[in-house]
């Protein structure tokens, strides 16, 4: 009978080693998700008026603060045993759909496209493909883009408050863009799901401020179209 | 085995008193409820069309009876054994936390800034700090803040109702500084935060009402902001 | 404006303090719980028939690791902050009740009667009283008792199994008194009262047990009770 | 605007693969399911009087069965991309949960002892070790055990219906073993740890089980038990 006793004692050692891991991964994502708040907070300057000329220094400003996020991919890298990078996932994937909402946003300011997976996952400092260790997944990419959808209706209205009346019609059709990709993919019925239904009233919002604009004569849509 | 009646029996007696100390505090909760009622009552006022010009008189009103509210905290106070305030806080948390936002409210009404957690603990009767003695809890003051947001994010709409077009952009401003503030805070996955979820439509009602103004050509946001 | 982001970042210290305390206390409490599995694990060697004359040597071994538990609670008390207790006593309310039922247990077994509440808080290495610090709330007290109960009707079965059958008997009075006991109390109507209704099970229990012997002939209860 | 585009076509076929790959692994998991019920359905047949004398060939035609068990995991092994166990493993947790009660119930049945994590993995044809690849996870290996507790508590029963009165006493040593086993253990407050606290009720049932034969004195446990 000795045996089923030393039997757990083994189990014991392993999950206290088990849970001490875990702590170790809270509070690295904890400092992650305190850098995604910082860069949050400048970014949010974007919505007012007051700021509209000022897109490029904010994103500037942002932009160095992503220095202290691939530190912190590169030590929660470093404690992820191989393999299990999905056993510990849910720790930080909250912390990186805002990251990539973030950083996608600063690269649609500053350059109007949509940022790739590639190009993010080098801005956060890790790997591309899953098969190359700590990556973004997919779906969290995928829903860090909605976020940025989200933001950017809102910013199309502040914008028209800070007289920039062209701005609005440019992302208005971005977000029918990334509308029509998202249409493209067999979503399960999951949380990425739930939160593309949800991107509809981002393309509505923006298409009402297009036609506030219209309506008033305050813009010419057409032709600036037909020219792209 | 006398010994466990015994036992038994002086328990008895300890917890008749506390059944009996619970049923004052809960008295001296139930009129402290009732003026923050009657207060609020003042202070809806201030949505009126009729009222937009009359907001001091109304503040006026509704301060007098913090006179009230300073005598039940007394009153409470004095109840409150020792070290005991965080194991009967949940009677008067609510309460409490509408007597914030009702504080908060007047100091905005009349000086458009925000009302400190010191100064609000100064008009309800009670300590700054957990140290002191009996307080205005962290959590309660913050709770109370992000009810105001929804009060004002109401006023921006009625306001524009009313007449004042310049209300509006100012509670946008207060609000998206608001905003900024808690984006600062590491909220735990609690009712805090839960409530802090919703300021994000509090702050786009309010965004939606400069971006309609705007639109009409009712206010030019531009100059005023550069000039601040 | 400037004044509520100043604001808001005095509450982000705080927070931040605030987290870094209870992360401490936890550390503390998860020492405390792993304590209190050890002697719950040599405790529970009572109810195996070969341990049936053991019982004394058991109770020292548990008795030697509450060294163990004072350590833990003198280090819990230094951190929590005066007049905090029940601000934090969540974290410690469970391992709390688990050592009273064993420090209880271990009265029972070695002097067949209850532990009392003062007793108790004295091999735990706290207060006994509210007023002088960190102590056992009386709740607590309580529901450790109810676990002691459950803990002993099994003990009266597991008597007979390994041919005790004074035991029994004894164990029945014993929870009968307790029973009693807990009558007396206007228990509120919330986990305490519930844990209190599961006592009746307890008390069957250990009355279908010494109804087995008897109705059996293995022991004569009458002449014993009278002569108490 | 065209690469919004290009990207989102990569990730539709990315999703494809990946929706294609989920249900190759679902398929397998179903026939693996399916063997584990035929395993299930023979031993069963250990709870009917009948078949007391039985149990070695019904355990030998069980464990005929486990060939396919481990061609199952073999298939679904080659499936999963390295590292990405853990993404898929909700898939297959249930069904290696019961293999691994069926698998340490024949080695019960056999031996009267506990099954090791290592001998198991080696009866199912999985990696005994995280590491090594496709695996049984320790949370999985200590639910089965969990599941068998709760049939041999019913085997007890079972066994004094068939007139066997050794097996309960054996089983309620072996099962009260184990139970002190898992108090080792800091398990978090999740599924684990619930059914976890359904053990104690089949420790109560055996030990009903071995009080009602002994007070009828159909055995005697006290020599037996000193003896060892």
């Amino acid at each position: 009978m000795e045996s089923a006793t030393k039997i757990f004692k083994d189990f014991q050692d392993y999950l206290n080693a088990d849970h001490d891991l875990r702590e170790e991964i809270r509070s690295v994502v904890r400092d992650l998700e305190q850098t995604a708040r910082e860069i949050q907070i400048i970014l949010q300057a974007i919505h007012q008026p007051s700021n509209a000329s000022n897109a490029t220094s904010l994103c500037d400003q942002a932009t160095a603060h992503f220095s202290k996020v691939r530190e912190h991919y590169s030590s929660l890298a470093t404690k992820i045993p191989e393999g299990q990078y999905y056993r510990f996932s849910d720790h930080w994937k909250f912390g990186t759909q805002r990251l990539v909402y973030l950083s996608a946003l600063i690269v649609y300011l500053k350059e109007e496209r949509l940022a790739s997976r590639e190009e993010t996952a080098e801005t956060l400092g890790v790997k591309t493909k899953r098969e190359e260790g700590f990556h973004i997944d997919l779906d969290d990419y995928l829903m860090g883009i909605l976020n940025l959808t989200s933001e950017l209706s809102r910013l199309a209205m502040n914008a028209v408050t800070a007289g920039d009346y062209s701005k609005p019609l440019k992302i208005s059709r971005f977000i029918g863009e990334l509308d029509s990709g998202f249409r493209l993919l067999n979503l399960k019925n999951d949380h990425l799901r739930k939160r593309f239904d949800g991107l509809k009233y981002d393309v509505k919002r923006c298409e009402e401020v297009v036609y506030d604009l219209t309506i008033r004569g305050l813009v010419n849509t057409e032709p600036q179209q037909k020219g792209e």
